[in-house]
């Protein structure tokens, strides 16, 4: 997941710098709550690849803002260290050079508690230059902002596969009870057809690649009204859906094979027979009715063709979802057990993000800002698939319909989860 | 590349029959014509996972006969040998297990003489056949000569990419003269907008995944009245286009750094710095006028970028060339040199197949047949980005401008290159 | 296996010349006896990076006479082709720039039939040269006689491990009966101790790795009088022996977890259970009596541990097989079928090469040859062990008690077996 | 490096508890001396598969005294976590299963400090138990000693290699002055000759691979008074060694080819092609006259190969160790810069580890211990070479003349040097 150049927010003048001091507070704050359960070595280690450490992530975001706010619009700016550019740019080319991403969790060098310094640093800089930015440079604040919220997930996730790999099954949070809820039956909402515009519509943040607006044919379709849950996902492994290749697209199955799948990800089997989930609460039984979560596309899509249905595209989640309120659901607004709920789940927003159909390519008329900012979403635009929605991962006011969330087919260490889709006629 | 489906071609009783007898005889003797200047070394060798051995296609495109219409459709038919289904089944999970892809190459035996026994004993059983057949079994015989044309593209393609292996240079063809004509200008064609209807309109053959017949909505746009030529391509090169990672797809430039990409495959510099191309018929100097060729999506997509353009889109694409007459060009109907070519450059046909910026997905309504047929279409859809028109090597016939050509978008061991578009507006 | 300098043998003048002359026919012809039943893709395929097709063996050694004799001792000799140099030269660095060995088997072309005439010229030029040549050249014609031979066995084995990638079983040679034997009771026997000399004694060609001699101080042992055979390997297989760490060196292990080892190369169980073996003469039951092969040395160790006894050091097994007779046995001196056999069991040479517990390192004193001569064997001493005897693929008269054959401890697709070695006292 | 059963030292009662008891607080507690300047970070993270983090070496030497002393021999002892046995078990396949060698590094907890708890209650358990303990119990207590300390030397260089991946090159210790001495000039020392007895001798502790002490023959031979010296090094590498495939093994030269090496590891040049190397004092200046250190087989053996000189065989090595007094040197008894030292350099012992001719393969009559103990040694006994002596890093008095240490040829993360030997006549 990457970020992208800001739609301008209108002016309206000085109440803009001072809710964009507020929000700076309040995102800024929560990212440290987060790490608050971590020790040093829990925000140093990197678990594979594709994750980052947690002080990386820490890092990262502060040197957002050292390098295109602080350095590109304070006159005077002094880095908190030289050596951080190099150490802290995660794929800016135009940045020049920068330690290799599968080496970030060699950096037991700063400490966590640097980091925390320098963030503090950055913290004191950007408040104190806020009330005299131009419009150019507090379009990048908030643009800084809705990167570090993207990161508070990843964050929580990249932990989450850290403490996967232990075999002590360490929890960031204490557990909580289980709702003992049961999952609402599942019913098929038709959504708007003909031409139907998407996209952005220009009010207030938005990556560039949530534009430009335009409209869309659609023919009759319906979306069904909750994603499907761990205990539909148990039936589905029970009849050998792992095993037939019939439901599989071709390199879905390949990586089956090769990489041995026969459940989601952090799924394991007791003794009885009965499955155990790991998760930031630690080690549990699964909910049959909350949401399945940390499935691949290929997964989502093995499913969706063994219960006779289909992925929705994107263009149909996104006009379902327009139809209904603004984004809610079981949102990250502070640090504590982080879980898709059952009693959530009839929410488009707020539990998993969901696989769609539609591959991570942009939209007619697109075209990426200039220099470093330019590359924050047109250069990931091959091989990608466009996920919806939100998680219970994802930090509450950072989505809205139009977001678009994209990973490569067979990731799933994030909340990523799935809603069915059909035909109609 | 593979086959889908057919759409079942409507009737005209003994007249279809005889029609299929005429064709079937056609396309399996250009088979056998291909391979004439092979050795059965040059027919069993495999030179990566990507290609098979000359000798594997003339078996799998009877193997294919043998199956899904002597097997199943004619009592008593006696398969020639009991270990075929099991070596020459090249993806069709419900027909079970199969020689594993990777390992093609080991089978020395049997002969590329058996291997020709065995097409003469499928060919007499389907014309004898022929006339009492249903229409279904008809259909597949459509399909099984279908199958086969994109078979003689890919043997082509694949013994060009074994003889570039060799020092030596080998040329399966003798070199021919070169037309000695200029690059056309390159003009901008502007396509239709609006509600446009893409797909198979139903008449003839075609594979699932071309249809169904579909309206899609196209803003704006134009597209460039020839392929990127050779020259064209050299230019970029000489700009350091190969080194500079703004023009590039994140995944492509991973891809230029891992594997030490920096011209198109099959090019290589003579000591005086002249660029050089590998051809069926040999090493020879580039042709600046003619289509760039053996390019992957990321380069092509690099191009775009570079000069400021963009790929179309294939729904563009057909627009486009439904506008125009049928496919023609510089297409395969007997062996010889194969090469694209100056003076062909202006189809939207017959020289290189085109990258385009859209990932190979299911139409609206797309349902794959049932059974091993199936397989042939749908469970690619992930991972690839589909091409549009034919090359030099494509037979032709076997194309229309719905057809839905598609690969991974690192590979370029195919005929393919690229035909930019615009934005209008 | 690699060749090496030779020890220059005494004069005798004219009747070296012809002794020789007589020696490269017998040698020569040999090489295309085997080669007889192979057809022009059987002798080109390279079925994994350790082997070489067929085709390649014969042109290089013919290149070796052609570089080292030819060219160097003949002037005015005209190369056949001047590219073999570049496809044919195996490792030799002083020689320039080579063909990358895992791609020997992308070139179908020189076919088998231009190799055959490559052959056939260099034959022509030796022969017609050698009256002339003085002693140097002599010595090369000599080596290049060992170490066709040499060749001749890699052939031999390139081609059954070809053979077995294929699902069909093809044999080489058509299958003889197997000997109603029984396996010889093992018995042990006391070797020489205290000061022994060992190494090339002087007389008659050896590799330079055989010298010096030198003396060994060996203390009490016993030597089996026979190899290990197959029944008594399948009671090892029947006790666990492959699922056993405690029999097992430490990368032995990892290679029998990592490969999934659980048998001899080329053993595989019938339906029944029964073992069945792989060979030239095709698929058979293994013969319970005859000499184990296709082992690795980790494997040859785990069994000597399972048993209770060890490998031999080199210095014992060759201190044993001086007391006895020359060498003799099962060995190669026409083409036909090739397998260890039980009436052959006894002698020290002849039916399965014997892996050592001896790292291949230099002997006191050992210096290898200038120039690429030089490059035979020394450069081969780290990571490989040493195996004693012959084989019987070896060609008859071109081993002897000194002979120090060498592969890496996991490799096993030579006709590579065992004797046990015990302590006395 | 590995640790294997101990030859039992003699008696004496009730002192040898005291000795032991005044032993074990040493050594115990300079491991801790070592790891003081780490973080929890620091001490978790692992930098490549070969290397452990400095937690685990805690953790695993406090394991091994709490399994075979205290689980085995003192009755009632509580374990003090049930999963430590899992977790920090390193390769005993008798001691069961175990967490993932390559997956060490995931274990953010427990932390450091729990694992310091870990130790004190084992060093508790282990001092109230020491005057009870029978002779077999105390023999393991002085076994888990030697353990110990070569885990002392393992966490040093594996610290190292931890702190050079870090772009900021942080210091453990900080730099100390360097000696500004010359080399002194080389010498050559000839060796006992004849039949020469190597191998530990009886009196006090040796792992079981030191013996049986047993005669060799040695022919007249001479080894360098001091090690190979960075600046010996410079020139090498000045003189092109590193790329001429003439000085090297064939697998040196395929790791050379294959890695891109060319310097030792932890060398680096500056802006003016001056070398720096990285220590655990941080990276400063390449002190010419020091030993030259951070070197693999194939590089000691290439340089011998240029010099035209040879590596020494382990019984030269130990033979002429033997003529000299005690193990002395620059050897370690306190945590403080590690670092091979110039006036250090004219000892066999103290400065690097110097690689040797000789295969790491057991001497004649050696039989592995029953049980876990046994596979301490016996079953590493392929793929390696021996190297003798001790660093910069080895513990004071840990050492000895008949002491094999063993290294894969391409590994070059210890304090590795050499010393050249010749044959004489």
């Amino acid at each position: 997941m990457t970020i992208s150049s800001a739609t301008s927010s209108p002016g309206r003048a000085a109440s803009r710098e001072a809710d964009l001091a507020h929000r700076f507070t309040q995102v800024r704050t929560l990212t440290l709550d987060l790490v608050a359960p971590l020790s040093d070595a829990d925000a140093t280690v990197q678990s594979m690849d594709d994750a980052s450490p947690a002080k990386w992530h820490l890092a990262h975001t502060s040197w957002f803002f050292e390098t295109f706010v602080l350095r590109d619009h304070v006159p005077g700016y002094e880095a908190f260290d030289s050596n951080y550019a190099f150490l802290f740019n995660s794929y800016y080319e135009a940045e020049g050079a920068r330690h290799a991403r599968p080496r970030r969790g060699m950096l037991t060098r700063p400490s966590l508690d640097e980091i925390r310094a320098y963030r503090a640093h950055v913290d004191a800089a950007v408040q104190a230059a806020l009330p005299g930015l131009g419009n150019d440079a507090l379009d990048l604040v908030e643009l800084g902002l809705n990167h570090e919220q993207q990161h508070q997930e990843l964050l929580l996730t990249d932990i989450l596969h850290l403490f996967a790999q232990n075999p002590l099954h360490p929890a960031v949070w204490p557990p909580q009870p289980m709702a003992s809820v049961e999952a609402a039956p599942l019913e098929w909402i038709e959504g708007p057809t003909g031409q139907v515009e998407i996209g952005h519509a220009g009010q207030g943040f938005a990556f560039d690649c949530e534009g430009p607006r335009h409209a869309v044919l659609l023919t009759p379709y319906a979306l069904a009204s909750r994603a499907v849950t761990n205990g539909e996902w148990a039936a589905f492994i029970a009849d050998g859906g792992y095993r037939d290749p019939r439901h599989w697209l071709s390199d879905g199955w390949a990586w089956v094979k090769g990489e041995g799948i026969s459940a989601p990800l952090y799924w394991q089997q007791d003794d009885d027979g009965g499955w155990m989930q790991f998760g930031l609460d630690g080690l549990r039984s699964v909910d049959p009715a909350a949401p399945v979560t940390h499935i691949s596309l290929y997964e989502a899509d093995a499913y969706a063709s063994w219960v006779g249905a289909r992925l929705p595209t994107e263009q149909e989640w996104e006009a379902v979802a327009t139809m209904h309120d603004a984004a809610s659901g079981n949102q990250l607004d502070r640090a504590g057990p982080v879980r898709p709920r059952a009693d959530a789940a009839a929410s488009m927003f707020g539990n998993v993000w969901q696989w769609t159909g539609s591959a991570y390519r942009p939209y007619p008329g697109f075209k990426a800002a200039e220099g470093a900012v330019g590359e924050y979403n047109g250069k990931f635009m091959s091989g990608q698939f466009v996920l919806r929605g939100s998680s219970c991962a994802t930090p509450r006011g950072s989505v809205r319909p139009s977001y678009r969330n994209f990973f490569y087919p067979h990731q799933r260490w994030q909340f990523t989860g799935l809603r069915l889709a059909k035909d109609l006629t």
